[in-house]
């Protein structure tokens, strides 16, 4: 079930989407369920926006990916004990689908890195690997922008990942989402930046939201960004004003949004 | 004036501090503005609670101190840039007086050091130092906690800041305070670690508000921690379970909390 927040005709709702029609929810279903108001709108016709609205935070969880089965299979043997990395982002970063990613005047050197989001259903703390899957509301593509000026001049990605904008969600929530492979494709304008699959992460999504939960509750809403693969370099795309960047994650959707220089 | 959130008898309310008793507040000051109900209660009978929930970030801000006036006099007579750092903490890390700062099983060197944290009244971008003042709604005291070990083992204090418990905010809110020269004093159990002023900072607490507000959309709610001067050592000290930290602030009270391990 792919869910939709929206504006139309001056308000915000929610809405379940069936084929090119928004059934109309009640309340958000994060919250009070799926109950609906028995209206039904062309999608065509609203204008779709961060389906979540994080209350609490935005992690973005660094995991790497090993170069070939054969790494995976040796790191196994070895039992190469490895920690994902993260950087907290401020709810202040999210912007919806459509919306402009805006290049602050502190940095030259501004990068996009698509990713599949998890959006958190419930409170959380200390979740075993197996119990993941229960404090999952849903999954949303996330492009994860960042300054990698400021990032290498600070010596972390803290100020670097946090600007306004820097964090776009959508288009929708995918309810019910297969993790075990992910496909991630990254395009500024037509040219391909980022093609991969997450089969060869080191650690699975389920991993994640586990190590995330033993540093702090995660809250309904949370939003933590999986890890970014297929990435030609390692850093993500250089992205000027006039760009459009579009994520793809077969099963979600497209999120497409166009960038800007700060007024 | 002296602004606590506090429990009693089961409801959540906020007073203004009127030497022993509390004036009761009709709604959240920051947003409802100063109405009284009328009552007043002993501020022995309440649980003083954290006096902000914080909406959206917690931005802890590292800002220098000369060493020395003389110091201080040569770096801006050869006008050496320099710019805070900040690290974000999650809102829930967030606890009130009295409540325990949680040891975790990740760490073996729990550090903590006092700060004088600004609360953000209104929405705020890219503010002048000049007009800082009017986006401050008053000031509390921040215990700032975080996990040493951590911090080295990730080389960035993301993680190790982040876990639940870990800033500590209150007793209460002073909305008028004289931030020229801020006076901060630690103590865990009866042994002095903190002892320092801000007179020595590289960066006044209005350069280190607009600072931030270049970086992000400041919301009501916010929290930026601007430093911890006259620390023993530069980065905290070690707290045990059993300890009682203590960060006082002339002007504003005593935050103290017991330090406990995870369960």
């Amino acid at each position: 079930m792919k869910i939709a927040r929206f504006s139309h005709e001056g308000a915000i709702a929610f809405g379940i989407v069936d084929d090119d029609e928004l059934v109309v929810l009640e309340k958000d279903p994060m919250f009070a369920g799926f109950g609906t108001t028995g209206e039904r709108v062309a999608l065509s016709s609203v204008k779709l926006l961060s389906p979540v609205i994080p209350r609490s935070k935005v992690v973005v969880m660094g995991s790497d990916f090993f170069a070939s089965a054969a790494a995976e299979a040796e790191a196994e043997a070895e039992s190469i004990p490895r920690e994902p990395t993260l950087v907290i982002k401020p709810n202040t970063s999210v912007v919806g689908p459509g919306e402009a990613i805006v290049l602050p005047a502190q940095s030259t050197d501004v990068r996009v890195a698509g990713s599949l989001a998890i959006i958190i259903g419930t409170f959380a703390k200390n979740v075993a690997v197996d119990d993941v899957e229960s404090v999952i509301f849903g999954y949303t593509i996330a492009t994860d922008v960042s300054a990698q000026d400021l990032a290498v001049a600070d010596g972390n990605s803290a100020r670097a990942t946090a600007f306004d904008s820097f964090c776009p969600l959508g288009p929708v929530i995918e309810t019910e989402f297969d993790v075990d492979q992910v496909v991630v494709h990254g395009r500024i304008n037509d040219a391909q930046f980022q093609n991969g699959d997450t089969e060869l992460q080191v650690h699975s999504i389920a991993e994640i939201v586990a190590f995330a939960s033993s540093i702090f509750t995660l809250l309904p809403g949370d939003v933590i960004l999986t890890g970014s693969p297929g990435l030609t370099g390692s850093l993500g795309a250089t992205v000027s004003a006039g760009d459009t960047v579009q994520v793809e994650i077969p099963g979600i959707g497209v999120l497409a949004n166009p960038v800007r220089r700060a007024a």
